[in-house]
């Protein structure tokens, strides 16, 4: 659990795209951050107030998060004079860098010497328990891709978006860095050991009131052969009792293996429901999200539809259509 | 990689069961073993020379495989004096034990002073890459089950055993402690991190002859929902020509969920092919393996003659009537 509110440290990001963790955090935690700290030659913004490490804390401010990455996930020797300050300034730190915070040992020193955190969300900070598929009260939506990076944290950030704005109960609940550190806490997946990794997504989403949300964010995919295990524990671990289907329609083959096709989303749909009913006999498909970035926007609008009339099922890209029609078909299960 | 062959050490085991690795390691790999080491008031025997420490070097044992596991898997301080004359002997210590060798300082600093090996098979000893999908050389089986603990591991061995009487190439592939001390070497799947799991496998199996098998070690089950994860990684990363389909038919319920009914082996087939597929477009289901141990003779010849019918695919109990009919199954894929 990460304090908050941020202050968001976007360092010399060389490009705006740099600081996609900062501005994941600025498009659907505004809340979260009170300003940002840039250094000389910062080429990005997130349009939020630029601050002294002083200002911030007197803004309120708890935690300096990294928002920002360089070449090879370093922690850059030129950031370090500002860490150590903020420390001293009493702020903890949070990083979903490789690098890790508690592996520089000038960090660590001034940590304890301080008695302030260092948070690496990229490493487990939690026993997990294996899991024992007990039915749990509440209910779960898992985003399911065909690939990887195909969109399922946007849907799901977007989705519990529209539920708050609705006054539906609902949970974004991050398995991944960039989510972790968007909402303060979650579960980094991909480092959690084999035996415990559906346990840690029971973990996750316990009991809850019978009308509230869990919208897990999904990882992976399970036709991509590097990463279907970690899908798979989310799939059984999540218990869902809805699934959307997301996918990108033009994409050649599975990121990062070029000799394998993508599949259809039937297969999406017909191989993920069979599993997710293991665990969760009432599961079914609610809906369909569409990465349409790299469309026009009557391409896109006509892909859609095409898919809709096809699968039977609500089909929207969020990003550009919202995440509505999603909603309202959650809020029928 | 751990030197062979080996000392089996079953301390002072207090029933035949505490030691199942050495009963493993003396069904399937009796070349490995040279000889047992008892203490008194041991109550397991493996039928082979009792020897002393010096007998056992004198004959050529290389390490001490502890053999045996008491309550806790705890490393008792009554074997605590065998295993440091080991060490100062000239033999490395293996062990499956979750108390590993190398958190006992004793241990430790005698090993480290003789320069001896102390190989804790529970965690990885490598650094396993990301998984890449490629396709490898050679062919490559794998059982998959209903449940845990339906034989899986049995099967691969004795299909391993029957395909090296005839002649054929073949490699066992360990997967779990048990197999791991049984062969000297494998993956320990359930401890690798959720991004490297099959990454693992495909280092485990990698391209070899084209008439070469690598019979893979299965753990858990693709409808368990504990361990599903791991299921899914061996699949994918093991890029099976051929599928096994393993079953325990008097098992009431998934192993450890008592909510939980087993899947039909038509729903094992459908779905462990259609993800297997994934991987390798031209694997197939080959035959079927069923544990009969809970049933009579007659029943089990019934049972499976029955199974074959209605499945089409060669059906034996391994351990009743051997794994020639399987072999013969994967020998014309």
């Amino acid at each position: 659990m990460i304090d908050t509110p941020y202050l968001l440290f976007l360092g010399d990001a060389p490009d705006p795209l740099a600081a996609k963790v900062a501005q994941g955090i600025r498009d659907w935690r505004p809340d979260n951050a009170v300003g940002q700290f840039r250094m000389a030659g910062c080429l990005a913004d997130m349009k939020l107030p630029d601050m002294s490490l002083a200002e911030a804390r007197a803004a309120g401010a708890k935690t300096l998060v990294i928002g920002v990455a360089n070449r090879g996930g370093l922690i850059s020797p030129a950031w370090k004079k500002v860490l150590i300050e903020a420390l001293e300034e009493g702020f903890d730190l949070a990083s979903g860098l490789h690098n890790l915070l508690r592996e520089e040992p000038d960090l660590k020193a001034v940590a304890e010497a301080t008695g302030r955190q260092l948070h690496d969300v990229r490493v487990p900070s939690v026993k997990y328990p294996i899991a024992n598929g007990e039915k749990r009260t509440g209910k779960r939506c898992l985003a399911i891709g065909t690939d990887c990076s195909v969109g399922k944290m946007y849907t799901a950030l977007a989705m519990d978006l529209e539920m708050k704005a609705r006054g539906m109960k609902s949970n974004f609940r991050a398995t991944g860095q960039t989510g972790i550190l968007i909402t303060g806490n979650g579960v980094p997946l991909d480092a959690v050991v084999a035996d415990f990794m559906a346990g840690s997504i029971e973990w996750l989403t316990p009991d809850n009131d019978a009308d509230h949300w869990d919208m897990i964010e999904g990882q992976g995919s399970l036709f991509h052969v590097s990463y279907s295990g970690v899908t798979m524990a989310l799939v059984h671990g999540g218990q869902p009792d809805a699934l959307i289907l997301c996918h990108e329609p033009t994409r050649t083959h599975m990121r990062g293996l070029p000799g394998y096709k993508l599949p259809s989303l039937e297969d999406l749909r017909d191989i993920g429901l069979r599993l997710a009913q293991v665990a969760n006999p009432a599961c079914t498909v609610v809906g369909i999200s569409i990465n349409s970035q790299q469309m026009g926007e009557a391409e896109a609008a006509d892909y859609c539809a095409k898919v809709e009339a096809r699968m039977g099922l609500p089909c929207v890209d969020p990003f550009r259509h919202g995440a509505a029609r999603l909603v309202d078909a959650l809020a029928a299960v």
